[in-house]
């Protein structure tokens, strides 16, 4: 199946704004995740179903949402908190691309989560993460349980920064700026490698193509993703909207600069990548003709020889030559002089 | 013919806003489809004429042309809901930039309907639909009966999602939003090659250039159709008219989001495909290295070894190692060495 | 004489605003072609010279030069319309790049007028129309007699579309949308070319690169002409002055989307040639390669025998095999293996 | 020393705005020009020193410098006409970049003077000018004696054109007009040897890519004078100051024209550069291919005929076919049909 | 470690504000150094702590800390003057990218100061210079002792130009002018390697390719410090903020065309470098086919010349040129023409 553009063929056909759910992974039963604080007290908990949930005045109110492939739960949500159906549309597309959304009484952000795999160093993985930032209250969407916020939560715990005293903008902030750390991280990862290739290319080892290809991919799968979060992101700090405080917006701002360094270091890599293949090709024909001009000396130093010799193997009656009493070495010293002579040409025209 | 910029020459010296019908479908009879609706009821029939038309207010009109040779008779529809000629000129000439006007009383748009020919998978049908929406009336014009917008009637017909209750405007949005869906699911077919292409190119196959330079015409036909569309899109969600209706505002945004990731989706591959061209490019270069190595390696080892044996080979009267006791084991002992010399050169060099 | 950007240098040091004639035509005599009209009557006629001219109220009157070294004339038409100096210049300047100033009581438009030769259909013909347009009248200026306004004459005479009713901004209008007709003609049967040579280039028919050398240097001059042009007609599009009237307007929305289409099929046609050379290169690598199997495969099996034969070939006083009974049979044997192994080891690296 | 960027170390460490001389000239004594004009008269002098200078009003007074290196005269000229430092700084800096300051009572211009060296065709030369215009008076420096203005000084002691009746802005105007047909006559020399070379590509003449890479270099050049002259031109053209009359602006955006029009042109030199190198590349990898052809044709079908020959050279005892009556006519058909049937084959591949 | 991109991995997790220094070098003890000025007087002293420092109004203070790694003493500095806590994060962290961000009550602007290292003149030294601008007062941050402002300070003290009378935007100025200055006497260093490698490629010098790729890797990084630092100090010039004087804008404009121009030095070198990597790329391949015609030349013209003489080296019973009177002689006559006219085929190819 395509990676970089993952099947919508699910929904084709289908009226815009229907809950179809398009992604890989289902879940036996969604989690929701309930955390609510104010600066002097938070309380977790999860949720059985919605019923459950009591949104406080006062204080702010996360709802995070595991498994997206039960859409009644994503609808019934999106009934009680008022989303239009082309948000919980997207919410449950997960091939969605990043994108901000400003509905006015709330604001949809869509970015890609990019985390190193747990297991597997040289993996990154991928999940939409949705967000949805009303007054005094955010919903969270993932496809899987697990997730890059668990620092997020401790610091709320602990009541670290402004967190808590903070309202639900900054706490998206908050996740938002997380997620763009990650990226920071994976391309800084990433840039190693190609670095490492960059100076690979001279030596013309035998991988470096191959590796050349799979950075060049691996970074285009990456732009894919931030380039358009850094663009929500920069929606986001310039918006007009009282969902979003004063306070609030430099950290945005902040934020906003760090997405444009990943997206300026992406293209830094894809340039040097494309560069390195130059090179790369420029050393491969290089060394193409280092190979000919041994190959060139050899044939055309002894092709000449061999050739005399051959002519003295001839069986002809009548030979002069052969019969001198020194023609054997007269020979050798002929034959001297013309493979001496020609590695001399060769020595002036630079290629021994 | 010219598959990119097919002929505008039978118009040429025409003066403007005359029809003159440039396409490559005739049909022996125009048919000319009306829906009309409203929340409550649906009526769907096939006109004999334009004369059995009646506009009822309080419901919408679709009134849907297959058929464009006939001239005369999209003249009479013209007319009969006030189109500008320039309008109805780019209406039967199928050869037309997808494009949006607004003339105020209505809006002109035209776009490229792509789908997948049902009987080769492989084939993609190009067909151009022009749509004029006024108020309460939405005119369609087709070359061909066939169109991708069956689960729109059916939606229609069992009164599904908000389309039977909104007006032509979103009536229109439907349509586009089905042929935009259709530019996506194309594109992802062809994507899926991409990606394979992309990882084929190191395995050297023998298709891979026919495969990249396929790929290559046909995402820039593609991108030839859905750029323009792009445009027009956009121009539409931010069309400041009556005709358009709020509410209907989010979907055309949400479809220009549709839109915008169909046309990076094309530049990515168009980008992979550059990318895979220049790393096929280099791993040819490479391979004739290796070919040309071997070469090198047999020649250089075996020239010198054969001209020795020729020179003993001649027939000189006085060769004295000739008549050497151990003359031919000495040489072979001779030519193992200079031979066993050669290739740990050659190793040395890494050549072997 | 450069074609690209034609010599301005008999202009060097004279004063801005001076008419030198720029060009490669001299005509005897030049040639004053006058055409008066109204919705009810059509007057044509040749002027001896410019006292004869008489403008009459509530016609629209259309003079055309052919011939622009001589100066003088062109100055007095000047003159008598009150043109600026710098907009005469540029008329008889006929490197003018495509332009569009609006002098406020009259426009000055300059474009090229690109036609197929009538007596080679390979040779495209530039040539310089510059148009003034003014309150009831349209001067017209060109080098050489012979234009593709012929069609335009004709509606002209049988009152043909809204021509004849229209003011002098329509007339213009018509002249333009002649001109970028001409330019979608021309780019269209290059562009058949263009997909030809795209066709050809895996074959590698031995002219492809010429072919895509002739293309793409025609190209660069086509869109040498017509992107400046299509700025041009699109600043007329906006342009808001008393001298197009509304019911224009549309009009040259229409031109204006053609000349965009015209260029966009130009870049279309450009990078599908930068494609096609580097394709065209991959293929000349791989079938280097191919070329190079066959010869180190057909050496490398050759070589080795040739040398065993040598060797059984000297005249060593005692070489024991060479007094076998079955030596030579024996020799055929260690042969066929050596080269059958050898032809079986190319067949395993896929060289066969 | 570096021709694109030249030192500006000598002014490193000092404070902005004082004046060090960075350039490559220095003369025993610098000369001042004044020329003081009005439409009635016109004097001009060679001043001794700055005391010698008055002011007439109602005249235009032209002060021109020649010799930046005595930079205590640039500087009591600043003090005179109340230049700022930063402008001055700029004014000794000869390696400045062309630009265009609006300092409120007076406009400061930086071009560079480019022309082709009086004895030696092929040589450019480059110099600064700086020009600054206040009400009623011009003053401009260079670093030589020499320049292109010589037919302004003519037209002025003519008084041809409006020069005498217009002020000190149109002067400016005539400088810079003449300054730019001076790039506009080098590009174009240099334009026809660029042309001349994209068609001796394909014969691949033995120094076209010395050509392309000269050209390529004058190239860049003439884009670092010529592309941030074009931003000042047109910022000239589009300013709202009370040192540039009405009457001049049509001068100046017809300048910005021509500009325009140099630019395009290197741009379209370039790509032509760019092309011709690709292609040349190309036709050098076709021609290879040629060579390689030949090569293993001759040796493929010569390699098993001397295998064969070598093999009837050995010495066995027993070898039948020796002996045979026909034996050497036999192998001669043999060796006919081995050879003839592998050009056969060769033929067949379309290597021959 | 990468260069381009340097880890952020430390700060991963932290709440958005926290300082984490994030650098390569760490100090024992960081070192405070005031200097307060008015245009009479001029103190300079090392402080021993913060607490130790009085503004004293009517003055301006510049306070500069060496040593980053105490992170409790820039939260010191921080809450002396109120800065935010962002502004001191990124102060901190050494991997910042240049930027502005006006807090309002004072500017933050973060810097690459470049420059070339005391004892390895080929070396590049980058450090992170931040500064806050406030009313009255400048902050500046720097990692290490030692910097390049030696030479303001010592206009300082000598009182030379405005820059004792002038206000703290002033001296941020002219800090962030002598940075600039070290930029382009980077670029221009780099900038004759560079021109000298262009120079050398149709040489093919043996180290062509590796100097290229060097120069490519060092424009690379030039350019990472140096485009976002043009944006910053563009901005700063554009500032509308009672913090930056009316008198010092002329003087930032001037700095930003400076870096302007730096930038755009780095974009022509760039170009140029990929230019000389394509010229050298085709000068291989034209070598190569020199190298392979001379190949060709000798295998081609003796591969044949030996086949004739193997076939008289062999032992047939039967060869009647054998016993030829002067067979041997005739057989010199045909391989002299055979050769000959190899070599004239080849010359007429021009091969030769």
């Amino acid at each position: 199946m395509a990676r970089f553009f993952r099947s919508k063929a699910a929904s084709l056909g289908r009226p815009p704004g229907a809950l179809v759910f398009i992604g890989e992974h289902r879940m036996d039963r969604p989690v929701l995740r309930l955390i609510s604080y104010d600066a002097a007290t938070m309380e977790e908990s999860e949720l059985a179903g919605l019923d459950a949930l009591t949104i406080e005045p006062g204080r702010v109110t996360w709802l995070n949402l595991y498994g997206l492939d039960d859409t009644a739960l994503t609808s019934a949500i999106g009934a009680r908190f008022g989303i239009h159906s082309l948000a919980l549309e997207d919410v449950v597309n997960t091939t969605q691309r990043p994108t901000l959304v400003d509905f006015g009484d709330y604001i949809f952000v869509v970015v890609k989560m990019l985390r190193v795999a747990d297991d597997d160093p040289d993996t990154i993985l991928s999940e939409q993460l949705s967000l949805i930032v009303g007054p005094g209250w955010l919903l969270t969407f993932q496809e899987r349980i697990g997730d890059v916020f668990g620092p997020v939560r401790e610091r709320m715990r602990k009541a670290q920064g402004r967190i808590r005293s903070a309202g639900a903008d900054y706490l998206a902030y908050a996740l938002l700026d997380t997620v763009v750390d990650n990226y920071i991280t994976i391309v800084e990862r990433l840039g190693e490698g190609v670095e490492d290739v960059d100076e690979a290319v001279l030596d013309e080892a035998d991988d470096v193509l191959e590796r050349i290809n799979d950075y060049k991919r691996e970074m285009n799968y990456l732009r894919k993703a931030i380039r358009p979060a850094r663009e929500a992101i920069g929606q986001l700090a310039k918006l007009d909207s009282d969902l979003v405080a004063d306070p609030t917006l430099p950290f945005l701002r902040d934020l906003y600069g760090l997405a444009v360094q990943a997206g300026e270091a992406i293209d830094t890599y894809r340039e040097m990548l494309t560069d390195a293949l130059n090179t790369y090709r420029t050393a491969v024909g290089t060394r193409l003709n280092e190979v000919m001009k041994v190959l060139t000396v050899f044939a055309a130093v002894f092709i000449p020889l061999t050739f005399i010799a051959g002519v003295y193997g001839m069986n002809f009656d009548y030979v002069p030559e052969l019969h001198l009493r020194y023609g054997y070495y007269i020979l050798w010293a002929v034959m001297i002089t013309v493979g001496g002579g020609l590695l001399l040409y060769f020595r002036r025209k630079g290629w021994l």
